[in-house]
C-alpha cells in the first residue's frame, strides 16, 4: 500500500465525477470478463478478458486518488452503481459480435468522455484522468474481429449498425438520470462545459466520437 | 507490441509447462471474475476483481515469452483447458467464503508450483517464472475475510475447512491425469524432481505448503 500525504479536500462534484468513472470501470470488468467466456476463439477470449483487467487498471488509479484525498472509493461509486447495472441490463449482448461492438464503443465513449472532462479539473485530478485515458484503447481486436465478420457476411452490418445506436442511446439516457439526480455533478458538467448549450455541444461532440467509431467498425 | 529477437526453441516438456501455466491463469481470471458478482461488499468485490486481473498480467508474461519462441500461446494451452475446466467445473464455490478459501488457495498452490518448477528450467524461462511469481500474493484481503466470518461465526470453519481438502484433492486428480497424458511434460517433472520419488516429495511439499496456508485462514 502506498501512503502519500493527504492532498487537497475534493470538490464534491469531483468525487461524484471519479465515483461514477470508478463503477464505470468496475461494470465494464465484471461484463466484458462475462462476455469473454462466449468467445469463439481462445484469442477472441483472451482479447476481451485482457481489456477487462485494463479496467481494473483504471479502476485502481481513480481508487488510490480518492484515497490520497481521504475519500473512499466505496461510498463515491454507491449513488452510480443503480444507472450504471440498469445500463448494462438493457444492453446485454446476444452474441459475441455484439459484445465486441459493446467493448469498443464503451471504450471509444469513455475515452472521449475523460478527454473532454479532464479540461474542467484542478492540474492534480487532471493528470489522474490523462493517465487513465493513455491506458485505454485496447480494443484494436474488436474492430479487427467485427470488420472481417461483416465482410464475410455483410447482411451481419445491418443489425450491429442498430446495436451500435442503441448502445449509444441507451448511455445517454442513463447518462441524463445521473446527472439530474447529482446536482453537484451537474454543477460540474455545466460549469465545465460553459452553460447549457455548452452541454449540448458537448453531448454533440460524444456521438459525433460514436459516429467516428461506427465508422471505423465498417458500421456506418 | 513488442519486437524482440527470436529466442532458442523450447523444448516440448517447456512448452507444455508454459502452456499449462497459461491456460491456470486465463481460466483463474474467469472464475474469479464470476465469483467477484457474488462478492457481499464493494471492497469484496474490488478485492476478488484486481485478483482476476493479476491472473492476465500473469498471462500476459507467459504469452509473450513463448511469442518470443516462435510459440503460439492457443495451442500451447489447447490440451490443458479439459482437465483445468473440470477442476473447476467440479469446485464451483457455493457461498462467496468458498469462493475466498478457493482464491487463497488456488493462488498458494500456483505459486507454490511455480516456486519449484522454477529451479528445473533454462534460466530465462526461470526468470520469466520468478517474474511471475513476484506479482503473486494478492489474497491478503481473502485470508482476513475468512479469519473474521470464522470468528464472528465459529461454525463455518469446519465446512470451510473440508472446502479447502477438497481443493487440494480436485487439483492434484487433475494435475495427475494432466501429467499422465502428456509425456513431455512427465519427463519434465521426473527430470526435475530427481525421479519418481521426487515427483512424491513434491506433492508432499504443496500439500504441506496447502496445510499452511489453511492455518493461516485459521481452518487448520
Amino acid at each position: 500500500m502506498r501512503r502519500e500525504p493527504r492532498g487537497e479536500p475534493l470538490s464534491a462534484g469531483v468525487v461524484d465525477l471519479l465515483g461514477v468513472l470508478a463503477y464505470g470501470e468496475l461494470s465494464a470488468f465484471d461484463r466484458m470478463a462475462a462476455d469473454a467466456r462466449y468467445a469463439p476463439t481462445f484469442a477472441g477470449r483472451v482479447a476481451l478478458a485482457q481489456m477487462a483487467s485494463a479496467e481494473m487498471g483504471h479502476f485502481q488509479l481513480l481508487s488510490d486518488y480518492l484515497a490520497t484525498h481521504g475519500r473512499s472509493v466505496e461510498e463515491a461509486m454507491a449513488p452510480f452503481a443503480g444507472p450504471i447495472e440498469a445500463f448494462h441490463d438493457s444492453t446485454a449482448p446476444h452474441s459475441w459480435l455484439e459484445s465486441l461492438v459493446k467493448a469498443h464503443v464503451g471504450d471509444g465513449l469513455a475515452a472521449d468522455f475523460y478527454r473532454e472532462i479532464a479540461e474542467w479539473l484542478d492540474p492534480r485530478s487532471r493528470e489522474l484522468v490523462f493517465g487513465v485515458l493513455a491506458d485505454t484503447g485496447h480494443s484494436a481486436f474488436a474492430v479487427r474481429e467485427v470488420r472481417r465478420a461483416c465482410h464475410d457476411d455483410p447482411r451481419l452490418s445491418g443489425p450491429l449498425a442498430l446495436w451500435g445506436r442503441r448502445l449509444l442511446g441507451e448511455a445517454l439516457t442513463q447518462a441524463q438520470y445521473v446527472v439530474a439526480e447529482r446536482e453537484s455533478l451537474a454543477e460540474l458538467i455545466i460549469g465545465g462545459s460553459g452553460d447549457l448549450a455548452g452541454i449540448g455541444a458537448l453531448f454533440r461532440r460524444l456521438q459525433m466520437g460514436h459516429g467516428e467509431r461506427m465508422k471505423s467498425l465498417g458500421l456506418a
